[in-house]
């Protein structure tokens, strides 16, 4: 019920404090006057006779299953299937995470420590409950209460979806990080959107064409999240925005579309312990009533579609390429996620109430890549229009808030935004960012007085037609430090595209923090058998080893150990054969798993290729020769962006190329090859505790890190890769002898680019044996030659990754790993190395990542909840 | 993670049978070689240990509550509102209704009685938690409980938003009927859809226009509806139907779109019984994957706006008037939510292992208007195509399923679609209708031979460019029995519209139900002060006489005693203060509560020109003649159909003539008027039993019965009306001294009509003071009078309404009701026989009509869960 509107009043900002009572996820437990706490609201002991406590015993678990499958899901044993178990007790696990939740941010609250806060565009999250239940200690457990109820755990953990709300290695790095946070017991809150569709399910058509269909991922429901309709913000987008006369530097920002901004919580248990973090995703709704977008009086048709339209802002998560959709509404994406952020942020900081000035002390904000970066701009305008500092002040609160990671040195990945199109959605932001840039190029101007050239470079705007905001350089300008993700890659930020800051700003503002990856998802709960003989050989609980991989180091000892380096083959074995019964009853395939198994997810055009050579090889081969080959199982998977033609070209031709060897009675026996479609982080859970081997191959210097390699490494695969991203880290910590590394490195990619470009020798003189497999393609051996042209031509013509000048070391080096696995027992040897070592120090654990932006970057510190 | 995809499969019809065991709603408890039932998984001992039983005790009742504070909501005595205290206390109340839902169906599966199915576009629901307690028997322990925790019950009340999935009266029926099924113990299920977006939002502007805002009221989460993952059902659109040359009558239909239908269950909870009906409405998603509808290779884009396209289908309730929104959608809307409830109601059949032939022994499926009637092709597209029933037997089991309710006799709202639509949407349904009309008409020409005018007037399409499909002769045609809504109306149904094919089925065909409303809703829970008066005059436990409402006829012994009438003014009072209470909080004004409350919910056209008439007279009074008048509140609320113009400009004009009046010093403490914006289930239960007197005065003949004058009886408020709808029958039981009549009677009208199109009057001969109030608007007294033009057009010109027959006999009437009113006792004592005898008989109670239908049209018996 409803009073009568103004429509004048439709689109005024509005003014309201932002400190909230009693509501939103602060807790203000009010002193009396001796100073004890007193209980906030009825009969104290009323309240506390109803809470609960945590289910630790099997009686507790099944009277919490069956009471969700009688309540809250109105079941009943007699109409129970696998995915209603599956969600009861998901949602009785959830009621643990919950206790452990609301104990943790209580605890914050009380403690109130200088807190970080982790903002990205994606977090590839991967299922829940498996996680959930490990990082609680309570799996047993609950696998024997199920049991009892007549079902098995195990089929209930595979009735879960995937939360994909990611494209790839970003957003999967943003979710090991999170999980270590937690882990680490630090005060780390997650801030992303809920997509409603994440990324595109991948499936594929007869010819082998990519096909990409929207994923309504959260049709299932979701129990891992806790909508909270305490917790909205409103959004402006458009409208006018008018700079007071006053001289304040003010403006006032009004009218336009105003968005709903509700919160969803998914709380991130840590590992052995308490402390239960947060995933804040943001989801977006129309405003009851009207704004001045959508006031349209008479027309209801209009006033639902534009309801519809703020609905829309967090439908679909954006595929790689960002041709696809309108640009407008990413752009309103990034800047509905950030605002509400940062007005979540703001509130929890001023019921603090401290001085703003102190900001920075109590919040870091971590950008991940320039998606965020709206938010420079955004505090700012909180700080200036609605806070009423002036503009020194709080750009020194902004700069001692915000640090930026970069994850790509590749210009065209570089992200821009059209002044105009800036301007139209946000034009408060633009304003600001105007005059950020004006003030900073004067402080260019003064310390390189007169260097146009480099005041272009390095300005935010970039002339054309239209301008465009360069994104990094203002997250590197608003920001107090900025990092890549490996070492090679953070040296080539500083010294290629933000060298002129370096001069800048000096060194130090630049720095670097390798990713990692987190140990409970990617060795003990994706291989828990090589988990618990890790357990039983080192003689050490998982819960520590799991938070210390250092003490992996301890393997070493017994890598001469017979037994030992059988139980780790049979493992390796049998992990095998669970990725061979995946694709036997996905694809139909019957695998043999006695074959060396070679996976790659990325990258697989110089792979496909080096297959296919292999092939001709064995093909020319007697049988009696064919006979002493390596039998090879080679496996493929990833998505391609939609938008990417040759990308999905290379998947069709893989495709195609298993049609045939696949079916070749001369060969199979010695290779086949098998993509897997949809690929995913549980996907990548089966895939990768089977490698043998494992591929990292990108071009030296495209590739920032990589984080799949960890994974391989950490599950005892060995890597072979080229001299990139964080293989060169690997490979210093396992040693060379136990990676297979070939290729061109870093420094002459520039100088063959100019030359391919410049000097163009034909691949027939640079590499015979890749002249005769292109060849062998264009001639319709995989089919229709004439599909794959373009994809040919690519390494024809320009050849922009070097395929023609490393083909031939590639080749060399699948030698040397066929050579290597010959001799089983030094593999597998190499093998338990790779685990052993690479973990030496817990480099690639997010656990140090997640200490080295703590201690380095937020100046945070641990904050365990008892 | 999913297969290769081949595209040839895409949209071919799925060949499942429609028996499941283990999910759904269904429960097949299986007996054991000594026909004992079989405990159907898991351990029974730990199963039955975990159930819960309903709360009953007060300590677990807040237990209860506190739990879905701590584990559902995710927050803490610390920082819970009255909103989030109204969620946890809905879910507590929502696990009782579970636990009686759980039993209830597996009572009525092992029972296996004969059920009733009513489908309706529209449920106007209201809020629900109120409603669950007081049927539950568990107010005054919830509002203790709440105490104990800081909250107050009725504030929690207030949190929860209306559930508005209706326009009107239609809607609301289909609610008190559901309330009664439950209440009588009879095994009915409702059908409906889930929209997002329920009937607008009403704003009112500073002009006094209506503006509509969509109102998105599942924003708040909503906790009394049980999503089920478990039923859904795949809906197909478009494509093609090939009937099959293998003279079966059989038809392929394939390709197009098909999106999934999502059931939620809404529990119905009876009075003072453990009975707990469903009401099960459907949502629209898309499919995972393809269909051919969005199957677009390559284009991503494309795929997720069909999944879009997928989901708006249960996006908006259409507003009374069809011509907004795209009629195609509209189409959609019926045929999604008829085929998923027949897909449903059949595979419950089946699960009963009887021959098909017997489905109208088990099943009646109750076609509330035309909405639903494409469930006669349905099913007949079902037994013929999928059940593979030969033509003649499938359409005695359809006629012998279906009955038709008609709501409106008047020919414009007779609902049409044109064949060309119908055709490209349900090609396959088309051709079932076109058959039905063959052999339909086939039949007529047997019975009339050569009485071309019959057949072309009776026939199910409708020629002219495009044809168009006449929905309600279908719903004749294919149904067992049609039932109008009041004595008058059904009258109406038989004599006009539907005369044709009373001559040829006869007349025992065509029958009538009079609507009812149910007393817990409508006095037991909207007024309950009255509902204890009349529990303790009575000496009757509440529920008994709110099941059996014949025993307020005790009332009748009271009326002359002075304690109970002081009693029953003081109530009066209470809730006319309560009403004023309202309107000061919603638009700021006092109200002097002395003041007669005359209250009117529709057509307000008279009612306003009458105001104003009464403004124009005080006005001329002195100001000793004015202190003799007796002062009066009059009160309008209403949605317009948003493209209805005129009946806007009412409410403009209500609004304008408001804003003056009540500022005139002259007249402001004689005459109110009040507009209150939003009108809903909820402000209903507020202003119905604050009325003294309340206006019913649609034009005799249009109004097919109205529930409103029963529910302002029901509370003791005195009719004005006119000869119309259920008014008469009202009339008859309360008596003719106790009601206010006036105007023309329905056989006049028609006559009346022809003599204003051919022999006009002008209005100044006919009602010179109507002419008067019609000029004063003109000239500008309550603003530019050029704006109601429009308006005061309908009434000088055709006069379709009969204002100006109708004007001076309503002024007299009003006179009357004045008069009456200045003798109090006697008023009270009239309010009190309204009351008593309004329910003579139980005639106006839902239950009444409930048992009507289960006997009369269902033949369906009660069947109590023990
Ligand atoms: C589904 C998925 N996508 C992408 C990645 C990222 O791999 P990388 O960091 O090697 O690019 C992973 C890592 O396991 C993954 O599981
Ligand atoms: C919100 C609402 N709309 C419509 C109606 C129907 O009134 P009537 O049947 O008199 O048209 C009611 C009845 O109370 C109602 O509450």
């Amino acid at each position: 019920m409803t009073s009568v509107l103004d429509p004048k009043t439709i689109g005024a900002p509005k003014r309201r404090p932002r400190r909230h009572v009693r509501t939103l996820t602060g807790y203000f437990p009010e002193k009396d006057e001796s100073g004890n706490e007193k209980w906030p609201r009825g009969d104290e002991k009323v309240w506390k006779d109803g809470l609960r406590g945590l289910d630790n015993d099997q009686l507790s678990i099944t009277r919490s299953i069956v009471g969700h499958v009688q309540l809250s899901l109105a079941r009943q044993a007699y109409n129970l299937d696998n995915l209603g178990a599956y969600q009861a007790t998901a949602m009785s696990v959830r009621d643990d995470l919950i206790i452990n939740w609301n104990d943790t941010q209580l605890s914050y609250t009380r403690k109130a420590p200088k807190r970080a806060y982790y903002l990205s565009l994606e977090f590839l999250m991967g299922r829940a409950l498996d996680n959930a239940l490990l990082n609680l200690g309570l799996k047993n457990k609950y696998s024997e209460g199920i049991n009892t109820l007549g079902f098995n755990l195990e089929d209930l953990l595979d009735q879960e979806r995937d939360a994909a709300l990611g494209n790839g290695g970003l957003g999967r790095l943003a979710a090991c990080l999170l999980d270590s946070s937690a882990s680490q017991e630090l005060p780390v809150w997650g801030y992303g959107l809920r997509y409603k569709y994440g990324i595109f399910q991948q499936l594929i058509s007869p010819e082998g064409q990519q096909l990409e269909a929207p994923d309504p991922w959260l049709d299932n429901q979701n129990p891992w999240e806790l909508p909270r309709l305490d917790v909205t913000y409103e959004v402006r987008f458009y409208g006018q925005a008018d700079r007071l006369a006053d001289g304040s530097g003010k403006a006032e920002w009004a009218g336009g579309q105003e968005v709903i901004a509700q919160a969803y919580d998914v709380p991130i248990p840590g590992c052995d312990t308490k402390n239960t973090n947060n995933l804040r995703l943001w989801e977006s709704k129309p405003k009851r009533g009207f704004d001045l977008y959508s006031f349209n009086a008479g027309d209801y048709e209009k006033a639902v579609q534009s309801s519809n339209s703020a609905a829309a802002i967090t439908s679909v998560l954006y595929p790689n390429d960002h041709t696809t959709f309108g640009k407008e509404l990413r752009l309103k994406q990034q800047y509905f996620w950030t605002a509400a952020s940062l007005a979540d942020i703001l509130r929890r900081f001023k019921n603090m109430d401290k001085p703003i000035a102190e900001f920075p002390d109590y919040v870091a904000v971590q950008l991940n890549d320039t998606h965020p970066t709206l938010a420079i701009p955004e505090l700012m305008r909180i700080l200036i229009d609605e806070e009423e500092i002036p503009w020194a002040k709080a750009w020194d609160i902004v700069t001692n808030t915000f640090f930026y990671t970069n994850h790509t040195v590749l210009p065209e990945a570089l992200e821009k935004w059209p002044v105009p199109l800036l301007q139209h959605v946000l034009p408060r932001h633009m304003q600001i960012i105007f005059d950020i840039n004006l003030f900073f190029l004067q402080s260019v101007e003064r310390k390189f007085p007169g260097d146009r050239d480099r005041l272009s470079r390095m300005s935010l705007i970039e002339e054309g037609n239209p301008q465009q905001v360069r994104m990094a350089h203002l997250a590197c300008v608003g920001s107090r430090k900025v990092n890549g993700v490996a070492e090679l890659h953070s040296d080539l930020v500083r010294t290629t595209i933000l060298k002129d800051f370096v001069d800048f700003y000096g060194v130090s503002r630049f720095s670097n923090v390798t990713n990692g990856i987190t140990p409970r998802r990617w060795l003990d709960q994706c291989n828990p058998a090589l988990s618990a003989l890790i357990s039983s050989t080192l003689k050490i609980s998982k819960g520590v080893w799991l938070k210390n991989l250092n003490k992996l180091e301890g393997l070493l000892a017994h890598v001469d150990n017979k037994a030992f380096m059988d139980q780790w083959a049979q493992i390796k074995q049998a992990n095998k054969e669970r990725l061979a019964h995946y694709v036997e009853v996905t694809l139909g395939f019957k695998i043999n798993t006695k074959a060396m198994f070679d996976i790659q997810i990325k990258r697989q055009t110089l792979n496909v290729l080096g297959v296919i050579h292999r092939y001709l090889v064995l093909k020319g081969m007697t049988p009696a020769q064919r006979k002493k080959v390596n039998p090879k199982a080679v496996f493929f998977a990833g998505k391609a962006a939609p938008g990417y033609y040759i990308a999905k070209l290379t998947i069709r031709l893989i495709v195609n190329v298993a049609r045939v060897i696949n079916a070749d009675p001369d060969t199979k026996d010695y290779l086949s090859l098998y993509f897997l479609p949809d690929y995913s982080v549980s996907l990548a859970e089966i895939l990768i505790p089977a490698s043998d081997i494992s591929q990292h191959i990108s071009t030296a210097g495209t590739e920032a890190s990589g984080t799949s390699n960890m994974k391989f490494c950490l599950n005892g695969g060995l890597l072979l890769g080229t001299v990139d991203g964080a293989n060169i880290e690997i490979a210093e910590e396992v040693g060379e002898t136990n990676v297979f590394f070939f290729g061109h490195l870093t420094p002459a990619v520039e100088d063959l680019r100019y030359q391919h470009l410049y000097h163009p020798v034909p691949v027939e003189e640079k590499s015979p044996a890749l002249a005769n497999v292109l060849n062998q393609v264009s001639t319709g051996l995989f089919g229709d030659g004439s599909v794959y042209e373009p994809l040919l031509n690519t390494i024809r013509q320009g050849d922009y990754y070097l395929l023609t000048d490393d083909f031939d070391s590639y080749i060399e080096a699948l030698r040397m790993v066929d050579e290597a696995y010959q001799d089983r027992s030094e593999w597998i040897k190499k093998s338990i190395r790779t685990t052993a070592k690479a973990s030496l120090m817990g480099k690639f654990s997010s656990d140090r990542a997640i200490q080295d932006y703590a201690q380095e970057y937020w100046n945070i510190e641990s904050a365990k909840v008892e």
